[in-house]
């Protein structure tokens, strides 16, 4: 079967992923008997083009590489859903940008998609955070499947280690580095830079957004562990419910006494469950070098998953990444059709 | 439907899995639909015991811990392929005695039950070194699946990262620590143990063998990144053609000087795709404190995947453990059922 994707959001992320798409397509078949064609892709900013028998990628990809528009393809026009019905479209990639108040417009994409029995992957928090029971019952009672594997640790393969990976084990704790811009200034301030330079830096990199509050108080992580205590525990806890403190507080003294002491100051978004009701926080803490999470500098991320019967698992790798979120649409594709 | 399980190898490990069956016996039905009778258990010094409606579970282990025995079960005789009809075994979970050079008698046990249609799980990597092939093929040819996490870092779900969690990416090269008892001695050492005390602890604490060799001259390792190299890449390399070199050699002075430079030394298991051509090699790196398996302390398991478009991923978790063991095979068995 081939598989007819639909792409919603053409930006960093959705280009890496034609581009992996394109380069991989011969591999893609012969390792995972993984046959496609691109017959939707949908942008805000550069507008709708489509083709039931699949668009050109090499054009389209030169057309994004050189004019980041969709020139010389087959536009086209209407409501998403007629889109995906005209298109003939069996899977859709959405990775539009995140509202986590809305959670649009990815909640109305993969509403469509999912409505009409089709797969859907998703790095989009958005529709998450506002729609995960809803989401996951129309994939269920429309009969697709939804993935969504880089909204967490992007492509690092975190969720497929739970919902997998560890299958048969009670989670009894989580405990992670999730945001890779805090993790990276903290860093550099134990190198002995200050917070503001290091912020400054992070935001040079492009790891910091012009407004940094969402990572550095800390709420880019509590989204995320909110998420993980949905998969983990299926509990709903408002993102603004969840004890959480930034790293803005956090002294470059501090950090340099806790050097001092042999140990490491990190923000660490974990659940503790240790009283069989789990709660969930996002606090700076200081950790003995021992612990797997002392030793991860800059901005990778890394999440140690408490079990009742492998102890403790850590699973390390980037947190973000244009190729690296291109990459997690595309192994959920992979998982959704092997499965 | 109903699992009807058999067991081939009573010791720590299938007591363990028993266990653990036994106690999430309702747990394992209503969050994976899994649901079982264990019809047929197997063991070379405690003989055999069959039920084809199943064994009282909590008889057999109320036995099995007071007495080490099969006592008041109904025992059978035969050949293992005649007792998996007899028994209507569909799923088999062997964890016989590894033998490297036969793969026996975990080998017959498989073919036994991959012939018949059947899927099976293994923690023993005496068949995997002996007849991958063969028993992928067995698998493929009767429509039965073959599951072998347990054989790499026991439950730690390394296996199901490389076939899943990363699907999509190519693997460019692996490192890793897949020798706990080698780790636990030059972590010992750096504490300032010497070599024969820090052996003589973890002979102690039954990490290591009464014939240490396997572990402390890399055997173990090489043969785990023999097993990867088939996985990853498919290729067929003999144990005793890869670059070994163990730890025998490795002083305390050593250790004690790379600790100085701020590097410590660890017994590293890797593959080297650097060139295209990958080389398979264990043997003992300084690696800087930056490198994540630098921190990985004790009898703890750590593998890098370096990949094209996630970059470095490491899982560290327990490589050994009679839990962690029985939860390989267990993980195997719902991984197998849901897919």
């Amino acid at each position: 079967m081939i598989n007819n994707i639909a792409l919603a959001g053409c930006g960093n992320v959705g280009t890496a992923l034609l581009e992996i798409l394109e380069a991989k397509k011969t591999a893609l078949r012969e390792k995972y008997g993984f046959e496609y064609k691109v017959v939707l892709v949908c942008d805000l900013m550069k507008g709708t083009v489509m083709d039931p028998e699949g668009l050109d990628l090499t054009l389209l990809l030169k057309s994004l590489h050189e004019k980041h528009s969709f020139q010389g393809l087959p536009q086209a026009e209407g409501a998403f859903g007629e889109l995906l019905d005209r298109s003939g479209a069996t899977l859709l990639a959405e990775c539009t940008p995140t509202n986590l108040k809305t959670g649009e417009p990815g909640l109305g994409h993969l509403r469509a998609a999912l409505s009409r029995g089709m797969s859907a992957t998703t790095t989009n928090k958005g529709p998450l955070a506002v729609a995960f029971d809803e989401l996951a019952r129309l994939a269920k009672e429309c009969g697709g499947k939804l993935g969504y594997e880089g909204v967490v640790m992007s492509g690092t393969p975190l969720l497929d280690l739970l919902k997998n990976g560890i299958a048969g084990c009670d989670v009894i704790g989580v405990e992670g580095i999730l945001n890779g811009t805090t993790n990276f200034i903290l860093t550099k301030m134990a190198e002995g830079m200050s917070y503001a330079r290091a912020l400054a830096e992070a935001t040079a990199l492009g790891y910091a957004e012009a407004d940094p509050s969402g990572d550095v108080e800390g709420w880019d992580a509590a989204v995320k562990v909110a998420i993980l205590a949905k998969i983990i525990y299926g509990l709903d806890v408002p993102v603004n419910e969840i004890d959480r403190q930034g790293i803005t507080e956090i002294t470059q003294e501090q950090v340099l006494a806790a050097k001092e002491r042999g140990s490491v100051i990190k923000l660490i978004a974990g659940i503790d469950d240790a009283s069989g009701e789990p709660r969930l926080y996002v606090k700076p803490q200081e950790l003995p070098l021992s612990n797997p999470l002392a030793s991860i500098s800059g901005a990778t991320n890394a999440v140690t998953i408490k079990t009742d019967h492998l102890g403790d698992v850590t699973l390390t790798g980037p947190g973000a990444g244009r190729a690296e979120t291109g990459q997690a649409l595309l192994g959920d594709m992979l998982r959704i059709c092997s499965r």
